[in-house]
């Protein structure tokens, strides 16, 4: 398939990273050849007390909790742990944000060279999606690839890819009780693919390694369920997961595509996945409302902004889900919040 | 994921091969490694002429045209060129069937293994399908992988695979605009994945390289649209992405899952695409009417048997797709055909 690529400046992007630990030196020096040519935003984990160590040569800004203070003040949302990294996504000024977890290192494609994740999301949102028909060759975009015979020729022209969801070699995005019952586990299947996760199709999007159209969807990638005994590892949050939701849902009521597959990242062990046991199961449980809820939820056909149809989410998360856990309420408050927050500081798109 | 893998012995698959050349020799003899074990079932296009070539050491039953005026006699369903190879998904007894096109010839793996397409596709129909949710790792049940973090635990369980779809190496399945466009595009990109094709998406079949569970959804694997200008080319059908898109339906409706990715095959070329632009554009015409059809059809709550899933959609087809072009009047007219002779030949469940 030919397709004119649209074309991104290396100024159209921010890097934006989540700082949970102190020293990025040995994080940031090995994503080097990947993230020098681009700016960085660093939010730093409000619960970090010393210094960030940060090596040279980088082109970054670095947020901390006073900034948080400053713009967001009193708020339901909390900037805390893994959500630090959302305030990145609301001062960045830029059209697409590429962002992953601070323990991921490059990993190596199947001929051994250095993935480029920048690269690869880039073209993941940049050429179209198909989220209307399931290609089986995958990306009809990528070279080498095509539609096949009897994909609808009027459907061949896709739609506007808005969110790309990378994945993860070595240790995979395992909940805490997978990691516990196979502690040896670990992901060495590289397949080398990108699809659209087809429109109505719900999907738990992670956010270790994602990249997105701010302007497109920028409003659905928020902080807002946060667990009571949420830690400081991933298999104790949630926050993506809900968010991934509520975004697919927008995305499929826009008529934006999400890209699943490449590229992916070296993940390192944090944690102790037995220690977590016992938090996790307060995720795994509201999993089980929470999916029927979105599987069921349209939205209004005049909703037409990403950041309307957010706050009609959260209009029907407090309405449907409000009653069956004190924490959908507070997530519903958060979106109203975060819609709020994102107008303010002037990244609506209107 | 840990699961209780059902144990398929070697008698409970038949595998079948509509003969659209003489010579099966080559072929026959490439797939020894892999095919010598089971029984096969052979259909001779009644279009040829010459005796079939066919070398010794296979358990083989070899049908031709009289065995199919025998048994069919008069029918709406014809059974000539690609279409040959249905007369023996109705003859077999057998739970499975695999059936790939007699121009394909045994894929490597990345290792450069031989790829065992029977192995491949009976570890694809006994593992569950998981068509509720996507899991991003793809086939969670595969050796190595799992359900990642927010994949919610009730649809872990999954639900039975009735249909198994592989992929092409080399001469990948383009319809003939495609392969005019780009006469030098060969597929050499191995995906080592296995993935579920999401409930209510749907996508475009190919029967080359296919497999299925003959009681769970073989009446819906006929050979009912045939193309006016229809030739001895692959991309001059389209009776295998009609009859797909009846068979994702009924899947959907009756809860089974449909798979997609590994086992390739290496397809070799055959015919030039270019003397079938003219015919191709009828198939590329009727999908634009096919595709918004069947993605809007739902079938009754009651229905709960494929074979009156078949007779339902016929019905349907008749209704709102036969005004629109005589060639769907006739499809539907073939669907009940095939179901009166499913149940004709006894391979009726009930």
């Amino acid at each position: 398939m030919s397709h004119s690529n649209i074309y991104i400046k290396d100024d159209e992007i921010d890097i934006v990273i989540g700082a949970l630990r102190t020293d990025l030196t040995a994080f940031l020096n090995d994503w080097r050849p990947v993230f020098s040519r681009f700016h960085l935003i660093i939010v730093k984990d409000p619960d970090l007390k010393e210094e960030l160590k940060i090596p040279e040569g980088f082109n970054v800004d670095i947020y901390t909790k006073s900034d948080i203070d400053r713009l967001v003040g009193s708020s339901s949302i909390l900037f805390y742990g893994y959500s630090c990294r959302y305030f990145g996504f609301l001062v960045s000024r830029n059209k697409y944000i590429v962002s992953v977890d601070d323990d991921c290192f490059p990993a190596k494609d199947k001929d051994g060279s250095l993935v480029d994740i920048v690269a690869q999301h880039a073209a993941n949102l940049t050429t179209p999606a198909t989220p209307f028909f399931f290609n089986t060759l995958y990306d009809p975009y990528r070279k080498g690839a095509d539609f096949v015979r009897g994909y609808p020729f009027s459907l061949r022209s896709g739609v506007q890819c808005a969110l790309s969801c990378g994945l993860w070699l070595n240790l995979a995005d395992y909940d805490a009780p997978t990691q516990a019952l196979k502690p040896e586990q670990r992901n060495s299947r590289y397949v080398d693919a990108v699809l659209t996760v087809p429109a109505r199709a719900l999907m738990p999007m992670s956010g270790i390694n994602i990249a997105f159209d701010r302007e497109l969807v920028g409003p659905a990638l928020f902080p807002a369920l946060r667990l009571a005994g949420e830690g400081k590892l991933r298999w104790e949050t949630m926050e993506d997961i809900w968010s991934g939701m509520c975004a697919k849902v927008v995305c499929d009521h826009l008529g934006f595509g999400v890209k699943s597959g490449l590229p992916y990242v070296w993940r390192t062990e944090r944690g102790n996945a037995i220690d977590s046991l016992r938090k996790e199961w307060e995720g795994v449980k509201l999993m089980e409302e929470v999916v029927p809820f979105f599987q069921a939820l349209r939205l209004k056909r005049t909703t037409v902004k990403a950041e309307d149809c957010v706050i009609e989410v959260a209009k029907e998360v407090k309405e449907q889900l409000g009653k069956v856990d004190p924490v959908f309420g507070r997530a519903a408050e958060a979106m109203v919040d975060w819609v709020r927050l994102w107008r303010a500081v002037g990244s609506s798109s209107s």
